[in-house]
Parts: structure tokens; C-alpha cells; sequence
């Protein structure tokens, strides 16, 4: 038996066991402006901050932010040091990185990697109800890529965050539904 | 009491009941060549391919891979619909995105994100050991961006996948013990 679920080239079935117990810990996104950032995914998305690092010397911040239910919620270490070791031992977190001064200077955008040069696409959130998620988001006016019921794919959105990268918004159950998955 | 546990400017302490129930599904990175990532992200890193879904009229091929112990992965539905909506209902998912012959086209290379112009920074994975993990991939001649024995920040390390996007290795409790975080 597999211990992959599809076949496909490339993959490897004899798992190393030096590998045991890695994580896909988070995702870095760069931002300009972080108030705007930390409004964006704690209000209109519903994450919270975990943990905040300023690095004086360098001048930049990181904020890890995460969805979390009040019961995980409720597992966070209140004090710093353990709340670190917590960020980073477990899956599904955002980091986004502040360069200071970036909010203020003009000359500063990011690139969200699906123009040229391309290369990452997009985050994904998956919501319990895709319709009533996106019929929020265009109530709070987040800028969409492409609606749930445009085009092929129906009943997969996208938007975009204040810097510009994408976000797909997808409901679990409705691609087995629509017979694409 | 704030249901963030640092201060920033821009949070939203009320949650919005509409966001109960979200999560970050996923992270997407366009590659060139899938034998060359799923040898990689299954070899190297020793995540498991969760669902493969090819869609021949547009010619690419989404690859799902994710770090499951035994535990999670006997959980993962057999049957591909069930298991696509279980794909889909999880975090710490990476998914890579193969348009169909960029393996063969020499004009075809991505872009990481953290040259001209910057964006996307990094995905990471958690490790329970940073400096052994490392020096297994100093044996399987994987390319670092930076050892964790290099630079200020001691303990952490960068590697590059095969399209070289940065993966950021850390250990959960080395930052505390080192009164970094």
C-alpha cells in the first residue's frame, strides 16, 4: 500500500524517518502597512495575532496571525517565550513581514506573483459556506480576482488583500459535489 | 481581555460571527517540473501526496501535499471525492501547480519572490531538530540559502526547493531558549 493517495512521477514511498514530526509551520507575505494588514485578515477574515516581533536593529516586524477557535484559543501560552515556541510548532500560520517606513514611502508595492515574473499563485482560506462568505466580502468591499459564480470554476473565489495577493476562497464539500475533485 | 495576545494597530477585537469555521487551506506555488518537486517535498521533506486533480481541457495538474504522521494519514478518505473535501477542510496544505510542459520549455523558470520585484517571501516548515535536519540536507545536497549556524539569526536556516523558492527550517522552542522570541 502507498503511503501517498494518487500516483504520480517523482514520488517517494519509503519515507525517511528523520522527517518525523516536521510541520508546514506558515507562509511569508511581505506588507506595506500593517494597520491595514492586521485589519484586513482580524476583521474581514476573523484571524487573530499570535505573536508580534519587533527587530529594532533591523527596523522590521513580523506578525503571525492564525485562525483559531476558542478552544485553541485557549491553549495559547500568555506569556511570550512559550507563545513563540507554540507559533512555530504547529500548522495554518500567516506571517506577515513590516519593513518600517515601507506604510510611507510611495515607491513601495509588492508583487503578487501572477504577472511576470510569476511564481507563487495565492493563500487559500476554506470557509463552511463559499456564497454567504463572498456575499460578506463584497458587503465589506474586498476587491474580488474572480466571484464564485463567474466563470468555470464555479463556487471558487478569489480576492485580494490589501497588498494585492490573491486569496482563494474555497468550501470543502463543493468541488466533490460538482464532480471536479 | 483582548482575543489577540500582542498589540498592533489595525486589530479587530470583535470577531465576526460570519468568519466562525474558517481556515488556511493552502499555500500555491507554480512549478516546472512535478517528478523534480514530488521527489523533493516527499524525499527531502517527507510530506505525502494527498490528491492530485488534473484538468486536461486547460492543461495543468494540481499537486496536494501535506506532512500526516500514520495517525492522520488513516484518516484520510480513500475514495477521491470524500478525499478531496478532506484536502480541502485542513490546514498546512502546499499546493503545486504544473502547467503542462513548462518541464520542456527552457524560456519557463519562477520566480521566488525575494529579488526585484519582492512579494511572497518564504513557506517553513517546523522541525524538531533544525541542525540535524539540516545536515541531513547538507547529505542530500539540498541548496541553502542559510545554514543555522550562519548569521545573526543562529538556529534558523533557509534551503531552496528545485524551482527555488525559499523554505524557512526552524525549531519551535530554539527561539525562546535563545530570548529571540
Amino acid at each position: 500500500m502507498s503511503r501517498h493517495f494518487d500516483a504520480a512521477a517523482g514520488l517517494c514511498e519509503q519515507p525517511e524517518p528523520e522527517t518525523a514530526g516536521f510541520k508546514l509551520n506558515h507562509t511569508m507575505l511581505r506588507i506595506k502597512d500593517p494597520q491595514r494588514s492586521l485589519d484586513f485578515y482580524t476583521r474581514v477574515l476573523g484571524m487573530r495575532l499570535v505573536r508580534r516581533l519587533d527587530f529594532e536593529e533591523m527596523r522590521f516586524t513580523l506578525y503571525f496571525l492564525a485562525f483559531l477557535d476558542d478552544q485553541q484559543a485557549a491553549e495559547v501560552p500568555a506569556e511570550d517565550g512559550p507563545r513563540t515556541t507554540w507559533n512555530f510548532g504547529r500548522e495554518g500560520v500567516l506571517e506577515l513581514t513590516h519593513n518600517w517606513g515601507d506604510e510611507n514611502d510611495p515607491e513601495v508595492a509588492f508583487h503578487d506573483g501572477n504577472s511576470e515574473p510569476k511564481g507563487f499563485g495565492h493563500i487559500a482560506i476554506s470557509v463552511p459556506d463559499v456564497y454567504s462568505a463572498c456575499e460578506r466580502f463584497e458587503t465589506l468591499q474586498v476587491d474580488f480576482v474572480k466571484r464564485p459564480q463567474d466563470g468555470k470554476m464555479q463556487g471558487i473565489a478569489f480576492i485580494r488583500d490589501p497588498d494585492g495577493y490573491w486569496i482563494e476562497v474555497v468550501q470543502p464539500d463543493l468541488l466533490e459535489r460538482q464532480g471536479i475533485g
